[in-house]
């Protein structure tokens, strides 16, 4: 991967995508899908950076310390705080897609148990479902739409370079990764959060009908 | 059908129904029953038009600016937002009952499932239950009721000539729709509600005994 | 049953007892345990006479105008709200037992559920559990407890006949009927909402078990 | 077990230690895990005595009276309160590490359910989990972790004698109860509520794969 140089960013505009990112992820935590201090979310601050939430940080109760500005090789820019090595997962999609403005990873039981439900499928098959008309671009219940499992790992850039093999390969509106939880994105917040929510709910209903036939 | 003029109608009403209908969809939102933008509720204005949700618009967040008015063919009036295709749905119910004041289209994941997992059968049947003396009209939990599954479609004029079918076949309060959600109503919001709950409550026992017996 | 005359009552009391079961009430809705209007909930007022929900109100929603007065017999003292029929089910407990102060009836989800599931058997065995240390009088886990399950009907002086024999023949905390719902009691709203509590974690481990094994 | 004379406490510090029990389990307790007046907490206040929950209070509603000090052999210091016979639980654990700063007791649904499913095989498998980097010291989710599960018992020494065989034996971050809930630790109150999120979350993952499975 060639290297953006680091440039001076827009603080006022970091400061407001911050506090975006702070009130969005309370909800998502109090919702409980950020247990144990895990999952990322993450905003474009231009061509060349992101802001991300700092790893390890209780997602319930984050304050604008616990957001860092990232360059699109997920390297710290302007702060002593070490992004998680996940942030790469996020930078790749703001580098490859101009139109990606937010990405959020979440760590639901339901999307965790889909993951590994699925993983030796590496897919989860969505079909005949009204909300799929919620992922950007439907228009219709008739799609199908699979959902990506990756294999999960430790090593970050071949992580990545699976996510871009998939992005080469199909129109993707997230991934899952086995044991892990799910990457979702939007143009904004708001669709980013569309997307989660219409996943989440797919998944969820996937599992409990898997109970119930 | 025959197209019914458009009337003015009075705004004072508008704004109070408009309220009711924020305050309560929130609630509705905060259960988890509207995921992804989903769901359109309404209430009947007056003989001849309906206050309506705003198609897509976050159901956790509704302003008066997400409520607008459409005639009971489902068009706008006195707006310039393109109400949801589902408006019929709601207005083919004001047109038809007098006594019908308010219309709930909600989307949980209990509903989602049931429809799907009844679909082949084309109703849930609803047997041995007290709150089955919830749905207005019932005075013991003896009657058993049938909720109809319709298929899904977004042909809504198709769907709408279903529903009415239907009405004319057998006393119903709500039905689901294949891989969408339930659609029930009241005479006001409080019995609208109270129906809604009904039905999800029941919906709900009816997939645990399932998994259970 | 012998009649007890109707007798003035203390309203400072019956005021303090109102307030104390409007905010426990909105509690328990808002656990979601009260769908659809259902279930009702009363306190001892003196040795004649108990404070208890009128029926048909939203359990969310509860005022002091929501709250009436009857009789042992059920029948509502200086007030011209109906007394739900199941008014008995409360008042029988109160005359039989000095030291019952607080009687609770829900309408969870997990109770219906169990309820239909063991009526067959005609109890809920529940064995080998800590908490049943939360039921007065229990020092120990190893207790094991039947909660009956007893048949639905909308004959009330047929299903207080019943319940009497039931108090006759054993110790009991609580009983569930068929369809419908679980009745609990104790010395106060504490200790009953303690009997609740219990009865609700028991019940939902049980049915859990019986999906995992 | 040898006896630590009761020393002098900082009474500054145990009122900080006081406010911090009871804003965290009220957390707790909104989320379902501390059913029927159940479930205890504590924090090591130094080298001698520990800040417990009196036994028996209503956990959504502690105040800094229901706080109580006792020493390491669970012996109340300074109090009236008789502490709960488990307040044994919580003190060996102090005793023994010194880099033990807080010990949560907790009864979900989840962590019943599985202390009963898993009673026979002596402890829970969790492998495969992202979520097992949560648990103090683990930096992959390759490693394999196994969480003990103990039988019940109202013989306190007993029981601490049984934990005493397992923290000789291997490093553990928790341990079931039969029946009965789950203990788990860390450093401060952050860290061990991180690992009571983690094993709730890998538990509920657990179950809900063996429904599936």
């Amino acid at each position: 991967m060639s290297r953006v140089n680091p440039a001076p960013y827009d603080v006022h505009r970091l400061r407001e995508l911050a506090g975006e990112i702070i009130v969005n992820v309370r909800e998502l935590s109090a919702a409980g899908w950020t247990p144990a201090t895990s999952s990322n979310f993450s905003r474009r601050l231009d061509q060349a950076h992101a802001a991300i939430t700092v790893s390890g940080r209780d997602k319930g109760q984050l304050t604008e310390d616990d957001i860092m500005v990232v360059d699109f090789d997920g390297r710290a820019v302007g702060s002593t705080h070490q992004p998680s090595a996940e942030a790469l997962l996020h930078t790749q999609l703001y580098r490859r897609f101009d139109e990606i403005g937010c990405v959020l990873h979440t760590h639901s039981r339901t999307q965790t148990v889909a993951s590994r439900l699925f993983a030796g499928e590496g897919r989860v098959h969505l079909a005949g479902y009204e909300l799929l008309k919620a992922l950007a671009g439907n228009t219709t219940h008739e799609a199908a739409i699979d959902l990506p499992v990756l294999p999960n790992t430790q090593d970050m850039p071949a992580l990545a370079a699976r996510v871009e093999s998939l992005l080469d390969a199909q129109c993707v509106w997230g991934y899952l990764i086995d044991g892990h939880g799910l990457y979702t994105w939007g143009r904004d917040m708001a669709q980013a959060r569309r997307h989660l929510e219409a996943f989440e709910f797919l998944l969820g209903c996937e599992l409990e009908l898997r109970k119930l036939r």
